[in-house]
């Protein structure tokens, strides 16, 4: 087996309806609400995450066309590895973000801090827990961006092909 | 379509041959090394990937047969929904850790803090970026221990069907 078939277990409604404009990163999106809605046959499975502040996504980037190597990310001017990027032409097409979670009604759990495009399919919610998920004296390489400009980017056409919009 | 069919991009190496008594977390592994090996075709997409400390793996839990809604995690005793806990019979079969990065060699990361079984394959490669993947004020839910305690604790057979191993 080379690849693996993976259910999406609902999906997650933004109002963002086209790639171009949007935040790039969930702290570009931090008021932004949304919903991420779950196959009402899991929905036991949200039992007790209403008690996390915040909730890893991991979602199929399926509006991402491209699968790339090389590229030249919307916080950069050079060409990077893609792995050592955010970008969603990464070759999985997996995307991952940490949104706040607001709260958790039957199947529908209000978030806030999105940065995903409504209708996104979504492959699982893990709860951020802060004891694993914030390692110490973490640096972050080519990635020197602070916060503040990483709220205000807005991405662009590059990762977009016209026929996918 | 309600499935998404990832590529595998690598595999990860480590000492964990069987799933009884594997660490937990990266932190409970913290100086466990292993290796993390991707098809050499993506090789190109490793550059500038050496710049950062620390980076997420996220991996198909190959061994993980059950899927289950409820499950009692290792750093309890009360059954939770399974989205509330990193469980590996989680619907998704998906595992998320950060390890720390030591050294980029061909298509060769040697990665230090792996809890994960030898031989899982692998789904993608992010880097961790601590202006987007820390947020502050986090609270975890029912998952009160310390870090010291999930350093200590070790996997046992409530998530292994026999047939499995």
């Amino acid at each position: 087996m080379n690849a693996y078939k993976c259910d999406y277990i609902g999906v997650i409604r933004t109002p963002f309806t086209d790639l171009q404009g949007m935040p790039i990163q969930p702290c570009g999106a931090r008021e932004v609400t949304g919903e991420v809605v779950i196959n009402p046959e899991l929905q036991e499975g949200l039992k007790d995450l209403d008690g996390f502040s915040h909730i890893y996504l991991i979602y199929h980037l399926h509006k991402a066309a491209q699968k790339k190597l090389t590229v030249v990310p919307f916080m950069d001017t050079v060409p990077r590895g893609v792995f050592a990027t955010r970008s969603p032409v990464r070759p999985s097409h997996l995307g991952l973000s940490i949104v706040e979670l607001l709260s958790v009604e039957e199947n529908r759990i209000k978030v806030r801090g999105v940065d995903i495009l409504d209708g996104t399919p979504l492959l699982d919610i893990k709860p951020y827990i802060h004891a694993f998920d914030c390692p110490e004296n973490a640096s972050s390489g080519w990635m020197t961006a602070d916060r503040k400009e990483v709220e205000d980017k807005r991405s662009d056409q590059r990762f977009i092909e016209k026929s996918e919009l």
